[in-house]
């Protein structure tokens, strides 16, 4: 099918491309740096041009639009923050999850900010963001929880599991929001160990039962 | 102290002004309009203007700028959500404040998100935003909490009590980005069922201990 509208470029590897997989690369970063500084609105590929020494005609005939850059960008910008995590136990991973977003907060939950009003009106962006930024970690936190099942930390049937991914990204998304209350350190571990662990743990039989 | 700067009217009182309560109302309604639609760096003080029929002049001689036109806006805004809910349990309480959160949410979702970044970037805005929108459900949730420890509901030392404020609205307000999974009706009754609950009531002991 021929796509409507005028013909777009629709890749780096075009025959008419100048831009490297590496130059591409440091144009999306440089795309996500300006999101995060002064939010979607205020994105211009003018910006974008003038930040990363790129003619603006390059901008447009290799990504479109704005709305298209800032998804491409988003796409190749997944960061596995928590896939790596592993540590035996679910009180372990689900700690160790909340280490690595905080350490990653400030990048991430910068750029869901800026992007969460523009997402809502934009269906391909809200779409890149899921992608970019929530559904990994997501999927991350729901096999600590699979694996604490496999392992019989948690019940099977326990109703709480499907909930357990945004109980912790809810409340970590909105820490900003929330701060002065909810910022100080020790929160989120805390938050951990009295609200999300009661709901999921499986008693321990006592020995000998 | 003076104020340095040049001097401004501070108050719709003041003697030059013709803004009445009731139009500043007006104003304040079509500036949250305006922020829900097209999110806090597109409004401009233009755009006010033209959707008020009011003189930019007079926008610019009330409030200043465009910051201190959004904070009076949010100051005037807070809407008591959650104050009037007391339905004699815990868990009668939850689900009605997820009822009347949800209600709000296309008003007060959309407000959040178009104002969170800039708030991330201005302290006047982000202290607005949380005495407009944060702050008051906090209380009137930490206040069902309270009850519920009075009446015996939960125990005066569980450590899970002074998370369940972050984690409603931490989750009621990243459902539009955590949507597609987490958007369908009945999610967040039983979010409270099987994931807030649990770590909160005590357990009834049997008839006759």
């Amino acid at each position: 099918m021929q796509p409507s509208g005028p013909v777009q470029e629709s890749a780096p590897s075009s025959r008419r491309s100048k831009i490297t997989p590496e130059r591409a690369q440091e144009l999306y970063t440089a795309v996500l740096d300006l999101l995060r500084e002064g939010g979607y609105e205020s994105l211009t590929m003018e910006g974008v041009a003038s930040r990363t020494r790129c003619g603006k005609s390059t901008l447009y005939r290799q990504w479109g639009s704005k709305p298209e850059l800032v998804v491409a960008a988003l796409r190749c910008t997944r960061t596995p923050t928590l896939t790596h995590i592993d540590t035996g136990t679910l009180s372990g991973d689900l700690h160790e999850a909340v280490r690595a977003i905080d350490a990653a907060s400030n990048r991430d939950t910068a750029l869901m900010h800026a992007l969460s009003h523009a997402a809502l009106h934009n269906p391909g962006l809200l779409c890149a963001l899921r992608e970019a930024l929530i559904a990994p970690s997501i999927a991350a936190i729901d096999a600590m929880v699979e694996r604490a099942v496999a392992r019989g930390e948690v019940a099977a049937d326990n109703p709480a599991t499907p909930f357990v991914a945004a109980q912790l990204l809810g409340v970590m998304r909105a820490r900003p929001l929330l701060e002065g209350r909810y910022g100080e350190t020790g929160f989120l571990t805390r938050f951990i160990e009295c609200a999300v662990l009661p709901a999921l743990l499986t008693p321990v039989p006592p020995p000998g039962s």
